[in-house]
């Protein structure tokens, strides 16, 4: 089972600071973590490599508003022979001693965010009241949640009393030639090219809150170099990787088009 | 079962330009494709026709705001011998290697889009959370969704951590001639009549916005076609198909009217 | 099974129009269709006389806005040798190629709206998701739906992606001839009285927009030729039928009934 | 089981006008009937003096917002040899030919005012659709519905699309002669006292609109004068049945108290 | 069975008036009766104590939001021989001639509250639609139910449809007098250190609509008391059971603990 | 099954003033307790504390808003030979006489809090409405809900007939130099570096009201001060525990940093 959940290769991550090394004093501690950043900077692939570096297994729920609290603890299913457990996702973890990465915790409900509570405290324990059994969490569980301060609202926003559970890192996009390398890597484009794409990125980040949610992920800049690896021209594999996907607006689109074509000019 | 899903004749699809081209690239580098447009353009026609030209079966679903994340993923039925897990058709086409087309994803609950996150970025994998299973998706895995922007509005609109995982298509109705040809071709009448039915389908989409939410689509035109194919007069077979289901307005019911009354006089 | 659904006797039905030719010419297209009109005008006697007049089996389903999909399309029971599909009334119409009739459709849920989509397109198929089958209707399948454009409000109306897989037919209470016609035939009162409940009828429509929500239906006109006729007085037999069921409001039932004293004086 | 529904003794009914003679000329059309009154006036006990009058078995049910449609229709029990289907009391009275009595229909949801449709217009069917049978409505089958138009707002009123399927009958509080006799014959208290009730019940019915919601019910007179009968004072009795259970507002109650004073000093 | 729920110890009830008697001559008229009051003055002891002096069981239900029809009426279990049916209270205290106290009945759903309508008027019967069968209630049978007049707001209020079947009792906390010998009897305190108690319970009463939703209630008197018996101090033991519990507002406390002070100097 | 709840190791708590005394005391009066406070200051641990002292099982229920009386109470559970009883953890402590500690009772479903009324009253029982069962509480049991004042909203307050209900207890963050100990004790850093953090706290907790919605909480002191124990430098551990977590706000992250980078000069 724990093998299930391991991470077999490493997976690539360039460090944007000394996230690795201050990742590696909070799990120490077992101090439960949060990640926060814009979507697509990264905060999933660096959970990943940290789980492959301390050679855990790593269980990933994607949060969403339609999650119950059994979605993450478990439930009764029915059988010829009557009731089986299961155990849910954050239950295997906290048994066999895996991170568990809730991605996009302000998605879920609150049952499920309170769910965590007793993990997250001295007592590292959690209660599973439909069966009454009281777990203790295996020596190398660690929780880890993930967050985007950019949906933050007075709907969607975690409870002081959960984000108090929590030692906190910061990610952002790449810095312009960290990010040009992770491009170049992932998709073996040359570097000139990666260097360009990530000059849209940047407009592209520029009109956030002009215009735009959210910036353009580095996600969305592998996409288009991809396609040009694949044989689309640079501007329209701009075009149709970092513009359509992420608006409608006219202006906006035009805007970055102009931008597109004076790159690769 | 892949026989169930594939597309065996080939659909009759008139490119509108260089679509097929680019989706055969992104096809090539397994991204996922977005294709925005308004209804009755031709979205799942085309997404078909790909399907149909690049030899991969097609799983269809027609999304809507009572979907759950199961009926996409998957659920335990009860059997006599206890319960039997049964695939949802996103699980169905992740272990076939089929395109998932996801039909009017914004129509959708926020726990279905974020079911489709981990297929959609480098891990290409399905978690199914209730049977505590990972799946890798088949090599030949895409997943397309349709989105018509027209829709969109603060309540119904895609999350950016799910816009930014696509690459993006823009669809609209087919130019004059190229539209007269799918008409006539696709129901039998002749151009000449095909031509002014086109004219009147103009003389609607001129409206959108100006009383009326959506453009005549092409399919209505087609509606409109067959009628007259099955001898209905033609000023009969345009109010029946290209007015009276897309208004109740008085006076936008005239206007279009009168214009049906020029176009065949 | 076909024979549940037959249509064996002549529903009585008198044309206002072409509508009869029409609708032969849509359902030899295959064409779904959209009958749109007021409450009580005779939208579903409309289709069960088509119906018998196509010599097709008719499944009728009254739309509310608790349906699910799965009401419309089937589900799983639970048996002794464990789970048993039922198909649904739609289901059930694809398969044996009977006229399936959504009738009051704008009630009906999202997810009801979005379940007939592939079947009103080129494709003419039926996904049943939850059971992995997809279903190719019979070639004599047609679906129709009804529409109160009365009832249109932003919340309850259709999609404009739903309205533009339909050719529509405008309904409309009778004509005043016609309208004392079908009166007496059905209730066996003489036309002069016939003719009275019409003039009644028609003081309330004039009254629709002006306190009343809704003119006075042909079906109230019946109820009240049928009290006349088992030997109830004309002026109290309307009071009861035509004015106490549509308002409580004191002023417009002052007009009404000073109306009917007027009319049977 | 027919007998289950039966009314053995003639309920004590004192009519109000010609109601019952325009009831028998409506269930000799068997056109569905509407009874319209405020609460407590008597309408559940005109439909049984009814059925008892007409000799046919009387099915009631109280309608609630929180009931469905397979509340009124039937659904299926899971039993040890699989699943058994149960009649709701809708399907039992259409199909044993009871009178169908749905008490303050307006509370229902709207799924269970759709459901009687069919039943109410000339096919006088009722579709089981979740059985796939369509029943035929026993000839003797009649429905009735009860209606407090006080309670009539936007967000609680029926559709016209269900009104238009009633005759409507018009109840209100008995005059004060008959109020008397019916005080005095249901609980054996003199006229004289019975008569001082009706007019605590006046004054309280004079108050509507002006401080109280609803005016004091023939049922809240007969349990004033069954206290007294009990040996409650008169004015005890008044404060304890007519007053303290309507209102806690102090301005009404110290006017409805003077009354009570003033009535019975 | 009835013995479970006999009262076999009187329980300690200090008349704060007629009410004893007034609720004898209701029981022998068999009415239903609504006891209204503020939390804690008294009525669940009330009740309790009328059904020891009237030797009846007492089944009580404290109502809820999110409490159904059924979990008063009765459901069907599912059992290893198929479904067996069990009763719910109401049903249980039909059956068995008990009185059923629905304690904070405004807190119940609506549907909870019609399904006591046939047991409140001259039926007195009870049906089981789910269950097909129509209970008569055992001659015994009585309904209570409490009513907290502060809360009654629009949205949560008891419809007059219901009111109209009860009669009504008023309670209030007991006068000082009363109240000291209460809080004496309870918790064996000297009668002069109950005396000081209720002082402070009169002051926090006399705040209520002053920044106090509710005064403060007998019952937490008793608490009060009972700390002092234990050895707390007099001024921390108010503190602790009279402010704390019900205030976090500074200048409230501030307020009711310089009453306590000098109350206790 | 006593011994899965009891607490074998004595928990660390340094009482802030006299509430281990008077706890004992509402304890030997078995009144239900409530202890208030912001997140973070110890509330848990207080209990746990006490039911260490008092040699009582100790059973906690995380509460939340999707939780329903059935999570608190038991279920019916499906097996082979029927359904099965299962105590929830309230019955569970009702009947084995353990202390059952509510955390967080706000974020509870009204249903929730219903369910506990006759456990804190005169009755000390638990109708298992579902089970026809009525359960008198164990003489060892007792009731302890924890709140925080600070969430209060009239969305979300227990109303004044649940609070009535209990003695209350204040808690806050201790003192400085009672949580320097707290600190130092807990992770054996310095008592000097522990101090310093202290302060950072006190800075944090002045900015409550004035941009954050909660102080900074001992927990994350704790949590700052582990790291810096394996080897974080500690304005790096400040930031990361003490700041990150708790806003995104830049300036409240400035003012914050400052003092952080002052105090550790």
């Amino acid at each position: 089972m724990t093998d299930t959940y391991a991470i077999h290769a490493e997976p690539f991550y360039a460090p944007q600071g000394r996230e690795v090394q201050l990742y590696e004093a909070a799990y120490a501690a077992r101090l439960p973590v949060m990640v926060k950043g814009p979507t697509g900077c990264g905060k999933s692939r660096f959970v990943e490599y940290m789980a492959w570096k301390l050679g855990k297994p790593l269980i990933t729920v994607a949060c969403n508003e339609d999650m119950t609290a059994s979605d993450l603890v478990g439930r009764y299913l029915l059988e010829a022979n009557g009731t089986r457990w299961l155990d849910g996702p954050l239950t295997t973890a906290a048994r066999m001693g895996a991170i568990c990465y809730l991605d996009e915790i302000v998605e879920a409900r609150q049952d499920t965010t309170v769910v965590i509570h007793p993990l997250t405290d001295h007592r590292r324990s959690l209660p599973l009241d439909k069966k009454g059994e009281l777990i203790e969490a295996h020596p190398d569980f660690q929780l880890v949640i993930s967050y985007n301060p950019g949906y933050q609202s007075l709907m969607k926003d975690l409870k002081q009393s959960t984000k108090q559970r929590f030692v906190a890192f910061d990610m952002d996009y790449p810095a312009a030639e960290l990010e040009t390398t992770i491009i170049a890597t992932e998709t073996g484009i040359d570097e000139a090219t990666a260097a360009k794409l990530v000059k849209v990125g940047q407009a592209g980040r520029n009109l956030k809150g002009h215009g735009l949610d959210e910036g353009i992920s580095t996600r969305l800049l592998v996409y288009a170099a991809s396609l040009i690896r694949h044989g689309v021209d640079a501007t329209d594999a701009c075009r149709m990787a970092l513009v359509r996907p992420i608006t409608d607006d006219a202006d906006i689109r035009a805007t970055l088009d102009h931008a597109i074509d004076n790159i690769f000019a």
